[in-house]
This record gives structure tokens, C-alpha cells and sequence, in this order.
């Protein structure tokens, strides 16, 4: 199965990312350092939004750059892009072929704004659109459903920031994710017998918050693609402004809780789902109150630091649905109704 | 109950608001177009999130400005909020009260750059921190889902794009907006029997692109608030990049699908959704291609400009949410679990 193999790839592809693309990560942030950037503008659909939601809060919190997400449909169907000044343009895509994301690119090019391409195809059309590119190399990805390309891209949003931050603590440890993807992998058989409790599951919510929001929005992206339950992501804070309403005893509710600073007041939100709505709880955390706290909880490696966990925590979220996927009786290396390359304009 | 008369109130809230906030907010617009500003940084929650979404539209495609949607966490929790140099800093909140909202606009004003607030409390902490404010003096909201704030602030966003754009004739269409909104409201009868078939939905999603995908937020919001519905708001381009899978036959897909320049993109996914998934359609639309398409349809007034349409479209959903939450039983005044004020940090 590819969904099954590229899942376990994932250690190797970010170790192989970390050591051939180093050097033109530096040269590209050092180039970078030299312009004048005030903000991010990026543009990303399905998964590789994802990947910029964490881009959002990672280069907020260690690069100073704000991020706005780009709304595509101003550049295509509306003609009426926003003036790019002093932006960084970047585009996130595994294929670089979808022509709404492509032009956004083309549109900073345009105005003069510094344009990079993050991509598994360092010859799509995105890539052909950019000043500077990072080639993902993840290797073909053969299942509908990203998972590989999305931690490569992960990876590369990390390695630039430490670039640009000029980090060397912080380049240290990202080295070290490898190993603690592969720790976190070999709960494969506690995932796939969690999972049997959730067969029947039709509709859930994926909470997170900070630097997780991004695993939030990932975890739920696979639950509907793979398992076709509705599952809606959210910021624990924005949950609780309106979306709280909706739970009922019983209703379950998926919490990505990873030590750091937000995790009191994720934990704050666990304790109220679970104690006063009684909903039905799992949690992937390396901490023993919000373990304890779960019906099903699933055991982070110790001592990651916060900002990395969004590498490491959506790999047992992956696992997750893969195993859901087989219980519920369809096919995850090939999900109905769509396809690998997504082209919208 | 108050919010059917809430809902009722709008045409009289936005015509109030044109005509007692005009002068200042073209006193406003005269002074930041004296600032240098390169993008709007705008912080939010719930109801006034969705708002901000349109102002992403509106201000980008009618006034250039990109817009980055605020992380507060970076601002309380991470204490590392990104540089904003050169932003024009925004924060919508109906009560202007939740801490992480105003610590945005505290650091924007830190940072030097313009900040803004839009509010329905002139003394609020929001308030305070802010250089400008508009007022959208929408009168007391006693039911605790937002529904005329939400047009209220999506009025004044209106305001604010017209007088930076100097822009008459946008003014002049902005004028007709109540009586569209009047005559929307007619459709009150013919929405509660809609409502009936929506009895026993537990789950959907909602559709809708461009100026709209402010609509579908909102829409599912209340849809979430008030009938517990698990309601989930896309571009119909993101559904297309994996979400779509998730349908199947007689799945409820509601969509917003008003006349413009996205329009024929969004009929393409209904089609699909309708035709090839057998999905349950219930569209709010002006054309007749989307209506006939439809298993339930909501005519909108014809001959409205696209980028008005979020003003007026929103109307018939919190009359379709409304009487859908008496059918099943809830109270629509008072939704179990949350409040009116929600602080968040």
C-alpha cells in the first residue's frame, strides 16, 4: 500500500531534505536577508495550506514576518489583485501546477516582490514563476493523500526560518526530528487498534492551537479525504466563540496538546469538553494530564521542543486515519471522487 | 424573540449607520490615506472573523490592500508577535472586550503603525487602544448569536472601502443595500417551510467563493450556534483539494451563489456536487441555472453588484438557521454552552 509505505518514508525524506538542501536554503535566505521584506503573501490549497498555516505562526513567532494568506480568486477571476509591495511572494505546492497558485506568483514577480517556490517538482510551472526554489524531493507520491510532501514541506519552512534567523540551537534540533519521527511511527500497532473504536464515527472536531493549529487542519484534511467523516478543524480559542455549541455526550472530539506555552489553555478547553459536555475524547500529547484526561490518548516523545512538534505530531494523526480508513472498508491509496493534482483557477 | 427581531432590524441598522457614520468614516479614510500602508493586519473572532473575510475580499480587490488575518496567540501565549511596520491594524469585535483582540491593536499602536477598530462599543477596551474607531451603533444584541453586528460591521467595512477609494457610484450602490435587505426578508414564510426538510441534518457543508466565502463562514457559524449542526464553510476551490471526497449520496451541501465574476466557477462545483455525487442542494442565488439545480432555492433580489452581495445573502441563512433551530426543538434566544462575551487570551 503507498499511503502505508509513504507514511513510514517520512524519517528518511526529512533527513535526505536536511542534508542536500541545507546549502541552498542558506544561500536563499541570505539573499533573502538582503531585500526588504515587511510581510509574507503566500498561496497554498489543501494540504500545503496547511503547511503555510504553520509557516503563519512559525515565521511570526522566530522571523518577525507577518504572513497573509493569499485569496487566489483576486488574481484569477476577480483581476483585481492587492498591490504586493515589499512582500515576500511565496507559493506552496506539490505538484506546482494549479494555475490559481501559479499566479499569484507571477502577480509579485510583476511588482518586483522577492517569489519562492516550495515544491516536489523544481520544474512545475510554480517553480518556473519563482526567483528562488526549494525542492522538497520527497520522491514521487503515489497515494491520492499527501503525507510525505507535507512534513518535506514542513521541513522546509523550518530550515528557512533557522536560516534566516541565523540559529544554530535551532538548526540542531531540527536534526533531530528524524529520530523523533521514527519513534513516534512505531506505535503503528497501538494506532491501528485505537482506530477500531472510531468505525463508526460520521462527524468529529479537531482541535490545536499555536504552532498546531496547523496539525488541527492537517489531521482534519486526512479524516475527510480518507475516512469521508466530517471532521472541522479549529483553534481552541475560536472553538470556544461559537462552534462549542454543537457538542452533545459522546460527541468526539480529536486534541493535538503537545507541551509548550499554549498547552494550559488547550488543556483548559480538554477539561470543559470532556468533564462539562462529555464528549469523547483523543488526545496525542506528551503530557500525562491531558493523556489522562482522553478516552484514547496517544504518546508524543518527550522533551521536542515546541516548535518542531507539528512535524512530528501529525504522523500518528496519519497512522490514525490510515488504520480508520482500512476499518471502515475503503481504500486509502485511492480515496474516491479525487484526484492527485487538483488544478482550480 | 430577540433574534427574530434582530434579523428584522438590519434594513434599519444599515440605513442608520450610512447616514450617522458617513462623515466620520470619510474623515477616517482622508487620514490613512495620508499613511503609508502596505497591508491590513486584521485581528478577530467568530462572527466578526467572517466579517474580516470580507474585508480581505473588498479591501483587496477594490482599495489594493492585502490582508493578513492576526494569530493573537503569537501576541499572548507566544509573547513573539510578528514586526508590523507600515500595516494598517485592525480589530472587529461586536463587545471589544476579549483581551487577545485588543493586545493586537496594543502592539500595532507599539509598532507606530495606524490602528482601527470596529465596534458596537465605543468605550470598549478596543476602543481604547485604537486611533480610529468606527461606532456601528447597531443598538443592544441580546441573543447570543450575532446577526445584525455581523451586517453592521460588514456595512462599515463597506464605508471604509468606498470613501479610501473615493468612490461615488460604490457610495450610491452602498445607499440601496437596506431596501435589497427589505425586500430579502419578505422571503420569511417561504424559508420556515424550507426549513421542515432540514429536520433530521446532523451534518453539511457550505459553498461558497470570492466575496461570499465571508457568507459560507457565517452561514455555517450559525448553523453551528444555533441548530448544532456540524457545518463546514468552504471556497468551492479548497473543496475541490480533498473535502469533496467526503460526499455521498444525499449529503446536504448549501451554497451561496449570487451573480459575478466567480459565479460560473461555483455553478461548475454544484453541478458536480448535484450531478455526479447526488448531493442535497440548497443554494441562495439570483440566477436561475443555480436555482433549477437546487433541491431548495432562495431567491435573492436581481441586479445587485457582486461585491455587495455578502450584505444581503447572509439575510435568508439566519432565517433558514433560525427556523431551523425552532423545528428541532432548541432555543434560538439562548444556545446551550456559550455567551455573549467570549474572552479568549
Amino acid at each position: 500500500m503507498s499511503l502505508y509505505t509513504e507514511i513510514f518514508e517520512q524519517p528518511q525524506v526529512m533527513t535526505n531534505l536536511l542534508s542536500r538542501q541545507s546549502q541552498e536554503v542558506e544561500r536563499i535566505a541570505a539573499e533573502l536577508r538582503r531585500r526588504d521584506i515587511e510581510y509574507v503573501f503566500l498561496a497554498a490549497r489543501g494540504t500545503s495550506d496547511n503547511a503555510g498555516r504553520y509557516a503563519n505562526y512559525l515565521w511570526g513567532a522566530h522571523n518577525g514576518l507577518p504572513l497573509a494568506l493569499a485569496t487566489p480568486s483576486l488574481f484569477t477571476y476577480y483581476n483585481q489583485p492587492p498591490l504586493l509591495k515589499n512582500a515576500l511572494v511565496v507559493g506552496v505546492s506539490q505538484s506546482g501546477q494549479s494555475p490559481d497558485i501559479v499566479s499569484v506568483l507571477a502577480e509579485g514577480r510583476r511588482r518586483g516582490c522577492a517569489t519562492l517556490a516550495i515544491t516536489n517538482d523544481a520544474h512545475s510551472p510554480l517553480a518556473a514563476e519563482a526567483d528562488y526554489v526549494i525542492d522538497i524531493l520527497a520522491g514521487e507520491e503515489k497515494a491520492v493523500a499527501a503525507t510525505k510532501t507535507y512534513t518535506a514541506q514542513l521541513m522546509a519552512i523550518a530550515m528557512l526560518s533557522t536560516a534566516l534567523a541565523q540559529d544554530p540551537q535551532r538548526r540542531a534540533e531540527l536534526e533531530r526530528v528524524p529520530a523523533w519521527a521514527t519513534q513516534v511511527l512505531r506505535l503503528d500497532s497501538d494506532i491501528q487498534r485505537i482506530a477500531q473504536r472510531y468505525r463508526f464515527v460520521r462527524q468529529c472536531v479537531v482541535l490545536g492551537r499555536g504552532f498546531n493549529y496547523s496539525t488541527a487542519f492537517e489531521f482534519s484534511l486526512k479524516l475527510k479525504e480518507l475516512t469521508y467523516t466530517l471532521a472541522e478543524p479549529y483553534s481552541s480559542a475560536d472553538f470556544m466563540h461559537g462552534p462549542i455549541a454543537m457538542l452533545e455526550q459522546g460527541f468526539p472530539v480529536m486534541a493535538i496538546a503537545p507541551d509548550g506555552a499554549v498547552f494550559d489553555a488547550l488543556l483548559e478547553v480538554l477539561r470543559k469538553v470532556r468533564l462539562d459536555q462529555s464528549a469523547d475524547l483523543l488526545v496525542i500529547s506528551d503530557r500525562p494530564e491531558a493523556l489522562e484526561l482522553a478516552h484514547s490518548g496517544v504518546q508524543l516523545p518527550e522533551g521536542m521542543p515546541e516548535w518542531i512538534t507539528p512535524l512530528v505530531s501529525i504522523l500518528p494523526a496519519q497512522l490514525f486515519c490510515m488504520h480508520l480508513t482500512i476499518t471502515k472498508g475503503f481504500n486509502p491509496d485511492v480515496p474516491r471522487t479525487i484526484r492527485k493534482v487538483t488544478e482550480t483557477i
